[in-house]
């Protein structure tokens, strides 16, 4: 039975080079770097070398700060409670800027701070899938203590102008917040150029392990910690540190970044011949413009055929795809970015995602475009809606 | 040069079982448990597996849960956290009891809950650097939302009587929590036997990775998470599932059942020939009754040698230990322990704590034995304290 990855967005392989890389952390490296003694102190060199990766990936500067932690979840978490408890609880400020497509743990984490008492807007996207600067500073009141906008939307693929926003939020003296976690390893994330605050990742999303991740930090910025408990990271994220997996992405990061030209050359001329092949089937359309989405992902509207259906004919033929966020998956809510798009309710089930990867090959995509083009026919002739 | 890790209190090797059976999870079963299709459903079973071997080895009842987490940091946290936000902030409790030997990932907590308008009782340990169950009842109040004692200490290895304080806690009506990072795989751990509502652990203290722990849950009980955002773990911790740790935890916690025979007899045996022929340098005191330790630690006070001193000549030697928890390893700060048991400030850094595990050998024991004697004589022959 083949077997082929289309669903990157949702988690993605880890890079052979990376295991290899984590390794020698399991049995034979595995001291505590918090120890004085050698077990401890030998792996600092390497812990080193993966902050010095992640700070190049990133661009981060000498002061910036880059905490780990388990996951891009707790690094949203962090950044909007501790604006809560740091800006928000005690001071003049009570207002919250986001969107309606954030990934679940910016979303949900906003609706708990509105369970706090803070007041929250939920920016919708506009008919391209994106929100725009626009409409963020239209939103920015005296009040509002944090903007977070995600710089690539997960479901479409759709990079959000973070640069502008960002330069909105520095004019308004409002901290801004993104989670890049679609974005590493598509496009190009230096805090430099697009000044942001603060910035989540999170390794397995780019070829890295699951269960670590990291938060960028601009110098100056302090953020109450999330995790309360012993002097890692001078405080600012306790809990033992997670050695083997900071190694894994702190290479991840740097592959990532090797290989940014060849996504957006050979990755995004896989996904276009994808998109081209499956847009030839009639009432095929494709979720946002092409050239405003990172290059490894198409996000399909089937009109007649629901997405789930979809999924599970691509399943049989061994081939992983999505309907969307696979932290909803389980969800059955009309997908918020059709609707926003102005797609007709008809449509509202009919998406499904494909996302690729550096390891994707045009066999396999070649293949994805002939189960793809049968399920669909399949799934028209026993429609009732079709 | 020999390698001697005499530091398990701090972390522990993986175990190469464990490790393997991580392996097939990085680079061919990589997928997100929660997606539909067969990359993340064919991981179902082994989470399954793991989940059992997670409920067995501590005993947990159906209906109970275990939250899948980054690290005992994180459990510690969701529990403290929850109670603030379940019963302290909108309820008429508003009292925690805890001991002042707790792990800075509960004392602080506690202390940043202090700092919310929460009352905190730091129970002091006796001379057998232990908390009894009188204690914990006579601390109690109308108030008391939670008593949170740890179940072994980190420095002493003494066990503390949970049982005890588990009835005290039933019997007034007040939430009892345990932070058993350093009880599972040294002494049974049992959730039927011990009425714990709340139980925390971590898997590299028991030969697991890093980076991935457990928070026991009794039936019927509710804690607000501490990371919102997707659905997984029904709401109650979001974060995509570390499948290879999680699969590492579960093995590392069956073997560590399998193995606690072993620990009570052969590593207690090890720790007791080791601490029987420290004992026999003059005007060295082991910290608390030895029947009352878990069987892998000895922590001992060295009367004239800075316990950090010791440890320098122990490391040019090969061999690791510690002076106290890694986690606060930096702190300069006298060994509360120490001053506890009424030992005079003249000993309140001369403690140096060894632990063993289940890959010590005799011939280590022997080797530490040598060294350590030897450096004592050293640096007692160089203090102007001895």
């Amino acid at each position: 039975m083949q077997r082929i990855y289309f669903d990157n967005n949702a988690t993605t392989m880890v890079d052979p080079l990376v295991r290899r890389a984590m390794e020698p952390f399991f049995c034979e490296r595995y001291g505590n770097p918090n120890s004085l003694h050698q077990f401890g102190t030998e792996v600092h060199p390497d812990l080193r070398a993966a902050m010095d990766r992640l700070y190049a990936g990133i661009n981060a500067a000498d002061g910036d700060d880059i905490l780990l932690n388990g996951c891009a979840t707790e690094g949203n978490n962090t950044v909007l409670k501790a604006v809560w408890f740091d800006l928000i609880r005690h001071g003049s400020k009570d207002h919250v800027i986001t969107t309606s497509v954030e990934h679940p743990c910016v979303g949900n984490t906003a609706r708990f701070l509105q369970g706090l008492g803070a007041k929250v807007t939920f920016l919708p996207v506009n008919r391209d899938a994106r929100v725009e600067a626009d409409a963020v500073r239209d939103a920015i009141t005296q009040r509002t203590a944090l903007v977070s906008v995600m710089w690539a939307n997960n479901e479409t693929g759709i990079v959000f102008p973070v640069r502008e926003i960002a330069e909105v939020c520095r004019e308004s003296g409002v901290l801004f917040h993104t989670d890049a976690v679609q974005a590493i390893g598509k496009v190009k994330v230096d805090v430099q150029e697009v000044p942001v605050d603060f910035l989540t990742f999170s390794a397995h999303k780019f070829h890295g392990p699951k269960g670590v991740g990291g938060l960028f930090v601009r110098k100056g910025l302090k953020l109450s910690p999330l995790l309360h408990g012993g002097e890692q990271m001078a405080g600012k994220r306790a809990g033992t540190i997670n050695v083997a997996g900071i190694v894994g992405m702190g290479l991840a990061m740097e592959l990532a970044a090797q290989n940014l030209a060849f996504e957006g050359s050979e990755v995004r001329r896989l996904r276009d011949r994808l998109e081209d092949a499956l847009l030839k089937i009639p009432d095929v359309m494709a979720i946002g413009r092409r050239e405003m989405r990172v290059p490894n992902t198409s996000f399909l509207s089937v009109r007649g055929v629901e997405g789930e259906a979809l999924l599970w004919d691509l399943n049989r033929h061994g081939i992983a795809a999505s309907t969307g966020s696979a932290c909803a998956s389980e969800s059955l809510e009309a997908s918020p970015i059709i609707s926003a798009i102005g797609a007709g309710p008809e449509l509202s089930h009919t998406g499904v995602r494909l996302s690729l990867s550096r390891f994707t090959t045009q066999d396999e995509v070649d293949a994805v475009v002939r189960v793809f083009s049968g399920a669909v026919e399949r799934l028209r002739s026993i429609s009732s809606a079709y």
